[in-house]
Parts: structure tokens; sequence; C-alpha cells
């Protein structure tokens, strides 16, 4: 290998709880740095739709792609400032927890049955108007269960009880529902091209549902289950009907309290976040002509081969036979033989016994220093 | 790199408290062969002097050696079985541990002061016996601190009082010692080549003598450090006069309690333990033709530049430009920046955050899964 020209691909998902994806890339570059001083790096920090996405998207595409922000209610009614991102070719990047992320306090501090999802829709209707042609929309992180009955309130669905009146779209309102009318629908939605980015296969009720699987980690009694699943079901059988198209039992109509069946109904193809967000942020063309790929997430199991960032970065590098490597910060030795499967070598962030605090504190430093000597052994090969 | 012959060269040091160094090979082997079904593995248990030399040479030259036991006398007088190596042409190989060794609890529960080396010389007095023409001796983990007065003793040097009357070979005898008479010495011991292996650099006596840095660990009180290196200064010079050769103040003159000075003023030429073991166990010509070597301790850091077993190990791999990689249980992250300049990567057992009791005891698997990984980062280049 000329040492004049090694292009290494840094394609991590952010290390949860500690660093954020470029964050990780741009330590992981110290190291293979301290190593070959004359690698051409070309980070490309990964994200699966969930938080970090945007900003993922954003520092991948560079001046093509703008950061704005649109004023919305969140799941709380309150305004918000959701984050969105305008690419090139009319190309728009939404995470659905800008607006209802499970992360805002003040949200949170309302019961779940009184959370709604209106203000995705707000950000749609924002993006519709600014001429948005496709718009790729991503579903982790969010504090709703409200069936995507808010989205669907916003872009003009009629939610009405037994006398006509209209309901509010929160499990709490939607419990009144009796009919659903349609004809006011946003008609614009039916033209633009959606992709929704998840990693959560889930339909929308039932045992493996969103309110039995999702809804107790955003406050979900275990005795609020049962009447709220009954509840999204009637939802989804009133709205599939009114729309003419069955979305309640596709994989991931669960996703994001059932955001994912709103958009499947509304025509919304249901992907891999991973394989899009690699689309998005060029993984393919990065790959070229590297000589090596590092991958690498907070914590590698058997879930990363459920087709988890580091995985689909796993399958784009041998698809370019590019060799790829995962640098996690833990791995499960249990999942070991299969990620060897999918890895050149899976490496973790201690260098010796150590605490969880200690590795996320350390990580930035943790991972220029494995980087490193991964760098050092990989280009031992004489 | 043709699949057909890779062949990897093991030559770890012991994990201390862990695994023998055979151990260590053999795990690191078995995470290799998941890798490489078809790899050559080259198990070379290294030393440094100390405890698992005699193992590690033993294991090395297979059928050329045999290991025997002489019965002597332990640090405390009473009989132990010390058992040594005899390999070809004449060669033997002690470990002075096996008869005064820091593990023989009955030696620990006496003082200190009544400890000696008589042991020692009685077991080179049974390979002068043997015919052994070279003596390969270990200095590391003894209980003694009587500046090798018994090995001298046991060999026929006369150590005598005021009044013409022996003095026994300990701190406490030697504080009585006014004349040494060296007429009866054993005239065999100046025939045989004596190889010191040891890696402590200390002289006898002073503040950086055997006394005051290695008494406390074998049971020296604070208020006894400055007596018993006077003691030990006055039979020194005593001994050097008796046999016309000055040995306190060269380097390991202070190593396993002073030893190191009795076996020089002998002829006794002092090395590092873990180049006369590369030496011993054939590693040069296992790196002969091998595409790759790994080493590894318990616990890499800064001493491990200073000549311990995977420092020699890197320099002996090098000569051969066989790539070498360091994989230990710890590695000190202070150390890193010179541990790299020495090793062709340098990696650590854990795969996550974990104690160091869970490190010890699972050693073995977190080895081979190590090994394996590397392995594959190794051979992922195209």
């Amino acid at each position: 290998m000329p040492r004049s020209r090694r292009i290494v691909v840094i394609a991590p998902d952010s290390f949860k709880g500690s660093l954020a994806a470029p964050d990780v890339c741009a330590a992981i570059g110290r190291g293979i740095t301290r190593a070959w001083p004359d690698a051409e790096l070309r980070a490309r920090p990964m994200a699966d739709g969930g938080e970090g996405t945007l900003d993922a998207v954003l520092a991948a595409v560079g001046q093509a792609g703008t950061r704005r922000v649109a004023r919305v209610a969140g799941a709380h009614g309150s305004t918000v400032d959701a984050g969105f991102g305008m690419l090139a070719d009319g190309v728009a990047v939404v995470e659905v927890a800008q607006a209802v992320g499970i992360t805002d306090a003040a949200a949170m501090a309302i019961p779940v049955v009184e959370r709604d999802t209106s203000g995705v829709g707000q950000l749609l209707s924002t993006l519709l108007d600014s001429g948005a042609r496709r718009i790729m929309i991503g579903l982790g992180g969010s504090s709703t269960n409200d069936g995507g009955a808010g989205l669907l309130a916003a872009l003009g669905l009629r939610l009405l009880d037994a006398s006509g009146h209209p309901v509010r779209p929160t499990p709490t309102g939607l419990a009144a529902l009796a009919r659903i009318d349609a004809t006011a629908l946003d008609a614009r939605i039916g033209q633009v091209e959606i992709t929704i980015m998840s990693d959560v296969n889930n339909a929308l009720t039932g045992a493996r549902g969103a309110t039995a699987i999702f809804g107790p980690q955003k406050g979900v009694a275990p005795a609020q289950v049962a009447p709220i699943d009954a509840t999204l079901a009637r939802f989804a059988s009133l709205a599939e009907a009114a729309l003419g198209r069955r979305a309640a039992d596709n994989p991931g109509a669960g996703a994001a309290g059932g955001l994912g069946f709103a958009l499947q109904l509304l025509g919304g193809e249901f992907r891999s976040g991973a394989e899009v967000v690699a689309g998005l942020i060029g993984l393919d063309a990065a790959l070229d002509d590297a000589v090596w790929a590092i991958t690498g997430e907070g914590r590698s199991d058997a879930q990363t081969l459920l087709r988890k960032a580091p995985f689909v970065v796993a399958e784009r590098a041998r698809a370019h036979d590019v060799p790829i490597s995962l640098l996690s910060g833990a791995i499960d030795a249990t999942a070991l033989t299969e990620l060897n499967a999918a890895f050149d070598g899976c490496f973790a962030l201690p260098a010796g016994p150590t605490t969880l605090d200690a590795c996320i504190d350390g990580a930035a430093l943790l991972l220029a220093d494995r980087a490193e000597a991964m760098a050092r052994l990989f280009s031992a090969q004489s």
C-alpha cells in the first residue's frame, strides 16, 4: 500500500450519552493521524433516523444543505423551535424529536395521554409551503403515543365525536372519536415523496405494538396499555377507511408512538434509517477509493446486526471491497461470533479495568488511543 | 499474503496473578485460529528470569530439556524440593525462587533476618555434581536479604566471627562477621559459566540497594533498613577482599536480596532475564519466516520499556522485519506514546467497562476474543 494516499472513511453512529457522531469522527481521526500523519480522512458521521440524524446529514452535505427552524407546537401544545434541513433538489430532512422529543422536559411533565404530534404536522406544512418535494423524516426519540393523530389533524384530517364535534388528537381525546372526515386533508401531501427513517419494525397495535412496547418508557402505566391500544386501533381503522389505504399492520407503523402509521397512511415509504442516512451523506462515494473504514456506536450487541448504523456501514464498505472495522464503547461478548462475521475486527474503548462513567467521560481520548492502535496494526502487514 | 502459510509467533510473558505464559499462548492461539483456521502458530512463552522462567524454557525446548528436582534447604532451613532444568550441552536452568521463593509461606513466617540462601548454593553444588557447564539462574521472587551469604557459604566460603567461630549466613549472623576464609570454596564454580537473569539493576547497598528498595516487601521493618544495609556492606567488602573481585556496586548486585552480588562475585555475567530467555527458547528461529508476532503481559506501562519481556520480543521481531503487536491485560495510557513506538498496535483485554477481578477470572476468554479481533484487522488489508 503506497503511503502517499491512505484514504480512511470514518462513519460511526453517535455514542449515546457520551459523544455526538461528528465528535466521534473527530476523535477517531486524531488517533489515525497520529499513526498515519499523511492519511486522508473522510468523516461521515452516521445516524439511524433518531437523534443526531439532522446534524449528521448537514455535516456530510456541507454547503449543499442549510439548517432552518420552524416554530411549531410541542407535544404539550406550547411552542417549540424545531430544526430541519433543506438540501438541494427540494429534499427536506426532519427529525420528529425536534418537535415532540422525549428530552423535552415540559412535554414529559404532562401525562402521555395529553401529548400529541400536531407539531410534526405543522412542520410538514411548513415544508410543503417551502416547496419541498421529498421529505426524509426520522422517527426516533418521540415522547408521544397518539398514533400520529396530531400529525394528520394538523394536515386537515377532521377527528369528530358522536355529536360531530372535534376531539383532540391525544389518547384522551381519541377515546371519544366516532368519525373521521378526510375531505379537508392538505392535497399537497399526496404530491410529495415521504421517506420514513426508523429502525423500529413494530406494528401500530397489539402485543408488539407501540403502546405495549414503547409506551412504558413514555409514561404509559400498565393499566393504561390495553385501553390506549384499543383507542389507537379504533382510530386507525377509521383513518384507514377515511383515506382508503391500510397501514396499521405495516412494519414500522408502531414507530414513534404511531407516527409510523400516520406517515405510511399518507403514502410514506418505510425504510431503515441508517440506510437512508447512508444515502444522504454520500457514504458510497466516500468509500469509493478508501483503503479502510471504521464505524462504531456506544455499545455493539446482537441488535447491531438488525441493520443498525454500523451494520449498514459494513455492508456498504464490503460492497466497495473496503475493509471495515468496528470501534465501539463496549462489545457484547455474546454477540461476538456474529459481529466478527460482519466486521474486520471488533474493538472496544477500555485500556484496562474501568467504569462506565470513566468510559463516557474519557470517550474522546480513549477513541483516539484505540483508533491509533488499530491503524498501527492495520498498516503493520509488510 | 498467501492464506496457505501464515506463521504467527505468540511470545507473551505470564499475566501475573491470572495466567501462566503457556496458558496465555494457548488462549491467544485459540483466537487467532478462529480468524485464520490455517495459521501455523508458534507458541514461545516468555519470562524475565523470575517466576515462570523454568516452565517457559522447558516448554520451548521440548524434548531437548528435562525437569529435575533437588532437595535443598529453604530460606527457613527446612528442606524444600527445588525444580531445575537440564538442557542439551550441559546447560542448567535455575530459578532461585524454587529454593527461596517469596511464596513459601513457611519461610515468610520467620523473620527476614533469619532467612538465608544456602539452598541456592546447594542447588548449584548439585548442578556441578551433575556436570553442568553453564548455569542460567533467574533471580526473581526471592524471600531473602542475606547478600547471597548463604549461597557462598554453601559453596565453601567460611564466615567467621572475631573468635574464629562460624556465623550463620543470615543478616542476624552476619552482624557478628569479622573474617571470611575463601580457601575451601568449591573450585569447580570457577570452571562453570554463570548467566544471571534479572531485570533489577540496583546495587547491593545504599539508598537504592537491596535492603532499602526490596527489603520492605520481604518484611524488613523501617528501623532495620540501616543496620541490615550496614551489615551487608561489611560482608560485601570482606567477601570481595577474600575473593579478589569487586561486585557490590555492579548493576544487579542488589537483585534477589544480594544473590546478584554473590553470583557476580563468583564470575557470573549479569544479563536481562528476558533476553536470556529469548535466546534459550529460540525466539529468533521462530520469528524467521513469521508474518506476525504477538506479545503481552498482565499490565504494560513505562516499566515495559525497561527491557521487560514484551519489549525484548519487540526488538527481536523488528530485527526479523516481523510486525509485532502487544496484547496485555491493561495498558497504561500515560505510556502509550512510548509503547506505540515499540509495538504495531497496543491492545488490552476488556470489551467494555469491567473490573480487575473480571479481567483476571476471564483472561483466557478475553485473550482469545481480542486476539481474534486483532488477527481479523491485521489480515483485513486488501
